[in-house]
């Protein structure tokens, strides 16, 4: 592949692929260009994990990574995405990842920009190396997809996972279902059906927690009477109903005391922080898949120009 | 050169030196200093194609670069740009590249600062390495500058560029006129005569577009209502007009719609895009011709005070 | 060591070995991990001199450095610092640095994070790798503590390192008095006495000036009128009455003109920028004691929870 915008791009064997380079990876496996490859992380929205994860995955690759602060950059000259992108490409930078607020910012960049792009996350759309690490995560606990039950639960409505990991998950095999306020729940996407949260995590292999996006929320939920985890959050008394080899999962940041209580963030079932961890192997392999497309070839061909210095 | 503060310092000799050198680089060679080599990049303004740019050459001549973010560095404490530069010496940094919003900073710095400053801009002053890139671009294009012909159309006073470029340009054999608002024509300087826009770029092998500088214009020009486009700007109809082989260069980062007609951003006849892989070559030339003037002799040397240790 | 959070927790044995491996690195010699070494520095307060610093030490160990920026994380979205350095470590992170607001930030973090934290700096609490280069230079002008009297002058109350550099002082055979505003004097300590400012530097072979912390002070002390420097500062007045080989020190970001005339900062006694060479070598060292006692054996082994790939 050249680009990764969305989980949608990938098929079945694409994405086992995947998920089988990075398990590689977490055993100890490496892989590094032939040329020296620079890349760039371009976040526009606020990330520690993701943003933390590209660098530490791109390093462990051997890459060289250009910073870019979008609070210092043109962008506050008024510069649009796709100029900036333009200019990142034309000074020689290999590859892209791109956080930005906008739905779907890609579409405007995938016709004209040679250079592969990895979506870090877009507004309420896209987050596929999220998915493919939520994906990485299950398959390591059950090795397989087939006949697994998945609870999502929460902020569906907001969520960049929610429904593309539905999607994939079914596509694999999984049968999954929503939970968390029902006003939360776009029942029409038929993804998955409703259920209540008590059944739902009793009757689930994963127990996948959402964040509450407060930043996406036009009305600010008011969760801070502590309602929030006792009508829909995972309390001490639900997990106690879980399958016996059950597993929770959330992508992070948490919200302790709302999504879940916080006694139960390290507990042995969580699988948090090995979902951080796999997020490493995870982008190791899809910067791996993208740059071995694109390896060779690239110097000064990345733009419509004749260059009459390049012959 | 130990250090580069504007386009005087540099006579004929010396520019084709770097160009000569950018022009290696572009075409495969490599450089790279014999000790590890420290480098920083301290951005006082916003930047995305500058900053970049260089280090995106730093990596290429395989320096390391120390991050310095002026958002939270202790000039917030009000320390100094004097006391930030004499401590970045102090810990061991091999060469600054310096952006500040005050006119001639390096003036205060140039007496007792050892290590090599190249300035990537300078208020409404001066921005070597943008020159220099200009220059690559053009030599690429017609080999020489003599009996060409360049017009430098815009925002002339707030340029960093537009009076040191006509300088050099002219030095170099090149014929240079001036166009754009004749407010923002500093006639006095001798550097060319002003020519009427549609003359100017009907005539001309080089048409030098200049970004209005909004950030730097104390009352905003009102361009708003396209006005500026089609009275300054290079409109499609005149581009129509341009000499079969012209080219159009603009520094960027680009007021689309207001200097130049969108469409022609990425037309045949731009080089827009070709001068930000340019400049990637130029800062390569400059860094390694101050790099190869201080290397070797820098440990312990850096300050006033005797060093029992060091002996 | 495997972290380091206050001067405290050294003894003097274990502050000779730093500063011996210090000085071995200021005279040339080298040390690299065996295996690639990622660390990220968390400044959550503003830096130049600490943060540069550790960047140079990192880089001359050959370390790689995650980039992490406080003002576009998820602590924006309300991670808790806990989160954030859990995060961090998950994601493969093998060292942190930290300078938070907090008075002893660490407390919370030692007990449940496995990776080392070296603190740069805690609210108005411990600044160690500071207290270290401090004597560090203190040792390489007069080779033994012992017998040596250091004056500790200015804003006692809000420093980092008055109070640990006094204690640490003592413990290896030095005097230390205290000079400056005495409501900023907080005799109680037991760690020194007041002194007259006159009598304190013309007797005292380290003149050790503190920086105001103006950003600390509640109520802003007033010296804009120049008084500070008359009745607290080091006038010139008052150097020419210091011992012959007495030295000035100071930790920098200086008011110059207020603990210390703006021309003397540069004199020939002043160890000003020295302390900052200094602080790379203490850092290395530092970082190697550190790192030294984590290699090897912390792939997978970072988090509480099974990792069913690593088996």
């Amino acid at each position: 592949m050249k680009k990764l915008f969305t989980m949608n791009e990938l098929n079945v064997t694409e994405i086992e692929g995947i998920l089988h380079e990075a398990e590689g990876f977490a055993n100890g496996s490496s892989w590094h260009p032939k040329l020296q490859t620079m890349v760039a992380n371009l976040f526009f929205e606020p990330s520690t994990r993701t943003k933390s994860s590209f660098e530490m995955a791109e390093r462990k690759l051997g890459l060289e990574v250009i910073p870019f602060d979008a609070g210092t950059s043109s962008i506050l000259k008024g510069e649009t995405l796709y100029d900036t992108v333009k200019t990142l490409e034309a000074i020689g930078v290999n590859a892209l990842i791109i956080r930005h607020e906008q739905d779907h910012y890609f579409d405007e960049l995938k016709e004209k920009i040679r250079i592969p792009i990895i979506n870090a996350g877009d507004g309420c759309g896209n987050h596929p190396t999220q998915s493919l690490l939520d994906l990485l995560t299950i398959k390591q606990e059950f090795d397989s997809f087939k006949g697994l039950k998945i609870a999502i639960i929460g902020d569906v409505r907001h969520s960049r996972v929610a429904k593309s990991n539905a999607e994939a998950l079914t596509r694999l095999g999984a049968e999954v279902v929503f939970s968390g306020p029902p006003e939360w729940f776009d029942g029409e996407k038929g993804l998955g059906r409703y259920q209540d949260i008590d059944e739902a995590i009793a009757t689930s292999d994963v127990v996948m927690l959402l964040r509450i996006q407060h930043e996406r929320h036009s009305e600010k939920y008011n969760h801070a009477n502590g309602d929030y985890l006792e009508r829909f959050g995972l309390t001490k008394k639900r997990e106690k109903n879980m399958k016996q080899d059950a597993i929770i999962m959330h992508p992070a940041p948490i919200n302790r005391g709302v999504e879940i209580d916080s006694d139960l963030v390290e507990c042995s079932r969580s699988r948090i922080f090995k979902q951080m961890e796999n997020g490493v192997f995870i982008r190791m392999a899809v910067l791996k898949n993208v740059l071995e497309q694109t390896e060779g070839g690239m110097n000064h061909e990345n733009c419509d120009q004749k260059w009459s210095i390049a012959r």
